[in-house]
């Protein structure tokens, strides 16, 4: 394909591209294709000669379409949002074109200052203190990673090995190098991440991935299903008593479940009495908090939720020397309008990723690795290559505005409060049929169909849930909540407006008397 | 930005692109800018308004386009390429308009279905045994990760899990779970995975990430730098009587350093006799051995290359129950003109992948990942989410066909073996400057200024290397074998041809005579 093939080629995709986000209300939201459809439709092996590109287009919409699921299609209220934008497909066009493996900073100096300053520029505009900028005086910065589970294995790492030498300071020197690593040895099997029962399931992967213990702290309904202070400092002392060392926990703004803000003051007070960032002859070093807020956090772009009490907490009611929150990550490829993928990552002082994840072989030496003036990104991650991430980001904020974004996650938020709004109110409208269980918080609701037990809820909620997604016109998810079945309705992608919101709660609706009168019963 | 403003936009860059494309050449190819360069031409913050494209794109040239290194410049001749192509960017495009987080089959059945498909393609293509088809009847089959470094914490992690869970079975049940827990435990920090001293530093971060030993088995030149089955044993040994337990090794083809392919055949027998896949009353397991290709692995599509000794028993000369070559990698994103990132792994049997990595939150549950007939790729890498990756695989593999690619991979190897010939007779013309250190191998030569002892020809060297790179000409990297300080050039890039290579050895030549003068030597 020469460059004039690749022109015609690239408009003509362009062309397509357009039309297809123009037409997405047409598609059903959800692929309807059965497993294995796509074998039946291609070749068994790859072509020995060229084909011309018209073929491989026109397999696109015959061949792929029908096995996608439309992300951003207005009623896709599943999940949390993949949210995609023209910027942001502007941004993978030229991180295309500008193709290398920017492992180092030699190695394409653009791609890491792009992305040191953008990450400054968006922690700026999150109201993110200075501690986790690249020109704050604690040495932070952030970072893009893929997602918020390779930013949480990461982090964990880092932080397992970090309590690892610091709690084994004592034994520095002195010829006591063999006592140490026996230490070490018999500390890491005691190693222990915490998060609350209700953290995305990233962490528990993260803990497979390091090889350490995991324990989920239970949280319930009477906190809203948020982690509390109390519940932390409850699971490290009795941790302690069993002889085992909580070394990392990770927060959340903006649980999967529920979009639950776990209790950032209560938490960081428990963790600086419990476990202070220092190395004794105790034998115990500080512990890492990691605030996960990967769907939530790009509001806080937003004064508004700024100012929720646990939030600000997590923002500004720390000095740096004792905050415990030593690391921050926010997808803005959720609900910011940067396309999947983009998982920005703050730490307070990047040698705590640097200390603990830098191999360097000769054949990566170069003067300017070596004269400690730059920045090698491979060092705050697990890949050696990275793509040039950051023009996304940079194309999405400059063509948005802050103001633009603001106004983006306002309506997100607006939407999910008229959603949740029709559940309550549509009791008045003699059809009691739902009743919320959380939210609505960051454009999500959680609610379930009523019934006179927990058997009747459970059951009928699951029933209407599995209907209206076998149906198709509307695509949610659900979960489970001490034990209650409940359904998850998410009112942020980038299309989606109040009719939209409104014809889904009316497809719920319907189903819910469907299955009702079905039953029998009242709803 | 809307539909007619993207479209503009688009257009505009795809001019702007293939312009740059086509004057590559006229480029520095090393960025030369200082560090911090970026920030002084950046606003603090971002801004609070939209900024028109025309403005986002204009700085593209004056900002961006100065901090670039051009991976694609014929006279990069750096690390190992990351070649782009046409189709690899327009696979980017499409992937960015279908974007969404697929992690699992139902949110997007054509990512993981067509993912599938072109893996096998692709399998077929490079000749690998059947065992690491989809379709074929160990259950194996194709994944597409970032890199290969996500590739080998990936692996590495399933290999420490099953090795533990497997050399403690003989505890399973009767009540002897603590036992069993504890006699994990104790094996944890006991084992240690194994590579040459030539494998990429990604196997030592990837059992820094998995929290284990790292063992590197010397390599020298008596072997090529190649490791052989003997050094494999005797290290197993070795470890072994130390009370280690080997789990996991890394064999290469193509190592960064000199392109080394690793003795499969006798690493395959060594390990098949000391550590055979099957866990027994010893407490010992089976060892995993990865392979890692990156690189080098792509030119599988070659014949010629498959009929390499070392290669034909890593493709032919295992039954399938007895072969403990457990997993492949290779980078698309490499030689392959497939735009980064395309990292390409198989695995004989994928529930040597699923049974460790796989972690199930309700809010994930579904009715097809329920019914066990379709794949979740999630449970087959570290991050949840994924983009749609494939297509650019599927473009590339379509538009230059198998014979294009093949003319590509032919067309590295003779610029790779016309530039060791120019070091090696240009003794005959008045000039004894360089002598090979290795190769060609795989278009790779490694080579080195002569000199009367050591230490002459490591100053020499290191003084032409670093002149060369400070000219800007061509870009070029080093490395250290043994002690002696090397040149690496690598012919590989999809735009080099017969030209740059000789003038890029004229250069070298130009520079060492240079360097010869001003030190009064003979060179």
């Amino acid at each position: 394909m020469d460059s004039k093939e690749f022109k015609e080629a690239a408009i003509s995709s362009i062309e397509e591209i357009t039309n297809y986000y123009e037409t997405i209300p047409t598609r059903r939201v959800v692929s309807s294709v059965s497993p294995g459809y796509l074998r039946t439709l291609l070749p068994q092996s790859a072509p020995q000669d060229p084909e011309p590109w018209s073929s491989i287009q026109s397999d696109i919409e015959s061949k792929i379409m029908p096995g996608i699921t439309h992300w951003q299609h207005p009623n896709f209220m599943a999940f949390f949002p993949a949210s995609s934008s023209y910027p942001g497909m502007l941004g993978e066009m030229w991180s295309a074109a500008l193709n290398g493996a920017a492992f180092n900073w030699i190695c394409s100096p653009a791609v890491t200052e792009l992305e040191t300053i953008v990450l400054d520029w968006l922690a700026k505009s999150l109201g993110l203190p200075e501690r986790y900028l690249s020109t704050g005086k604690t040495g932070g910065g952030g970072v893009i990673h893929g997602t918020a589970s390779e930013a949480i294995v990461t982090v964990l790492v880092a932080a397992r090995d970090k309590y690892l030498r610091e709690s084994t300071a004592h034994l520095e020197g002195g010829g006591k190098e063999e006592e140490r690593e026996d230490e070490m040895m018999r500390k890491r099997s005691r190693l222990v991440a915490l998060a609350s029962g209700a953290t995305h399931s990233s962490a528990k992967k993260a803990a497979l991935i390091a090889g350490v213990r995991f324990h989920p702290i239970p949280v319930g309904a009477e906190t809203g299903w948020a982690l509390t202070g109390r519940a932390v400092g409850d699971a490290i002392e009795e941790l302690r008593a069993r002889g085992l060392e909580p070394f990392f926990l990770a927060a959340t703004m903006g649980t999967t479940d529920t979009c639950a803000v776990d209790d950032f003051g209560g938490i960081c007070s428990a963790v600086r009495e419990l476990a202070p960032g220092r190395a004794g002859e105790d034998g115990r070093a500080g512990m890492w908090v990691h605030v996960d807020a990967a769907y939530a956090g790009v509001s806080l772009m937003l004064p508004e939720v700024r100012e929720m009490a646990p939030l600000e907490a997590l923002l500004a009611g720390e000095k740096d020397e004792g905050c415990p929150v030593l690391s921050i990550n926010t997808n803005m490829h959720k609900w910011g309008l940067v396309n999947f993928d983009c998982s920005t990552l703050w730490v307070m002082n990047r040698t705590h990723l640097t200390d603990y994840l830098t191999v360097m072989p000769a054949y990566l030496r170069n003067q300017y690795s070596d004269s400690g003036l730059v920045t090698d990104y491979r060092d705050w991650q697990i890949p050696l290559g990275r793509r040039f991430r950051s023009l996304k980001l940079w194309f999405v904020l400059r063509t948005y505005g802050i103001k633009g974004l603001q106004e983006h996650f306002r309506k997100g938020i607006r939407l999910g409060e008229l959603f949740a709004s029709l559940v309550t109110e549509e009791g008045g409208k003699g059809r009691d049929l739902f009743e919320i269980v959380t939210g609505p918080a960051f454009a999500l609701t959680v609610f379930r169909v009523k019934g006179k037990d927990r058997e009747e809820r459970n059951r009928r909620t699951k029933e209407v849930y599995e209907r209206v997604n076998a149906g198709g016109e509307i695509y949610i998810t659900s979960t489970v909540l001490g034990g209650d079945f409940a359904i998850r309705v998410v009112a942020s992608t980038p299309f989606v407006e109040e009719e939209h919101v409104r014809n889904a709660f009316a497809i719920l609706v319907r189903t819910a008397e469907e299955v009702a009168k079905e039953e029998g019963g009242s709803g």
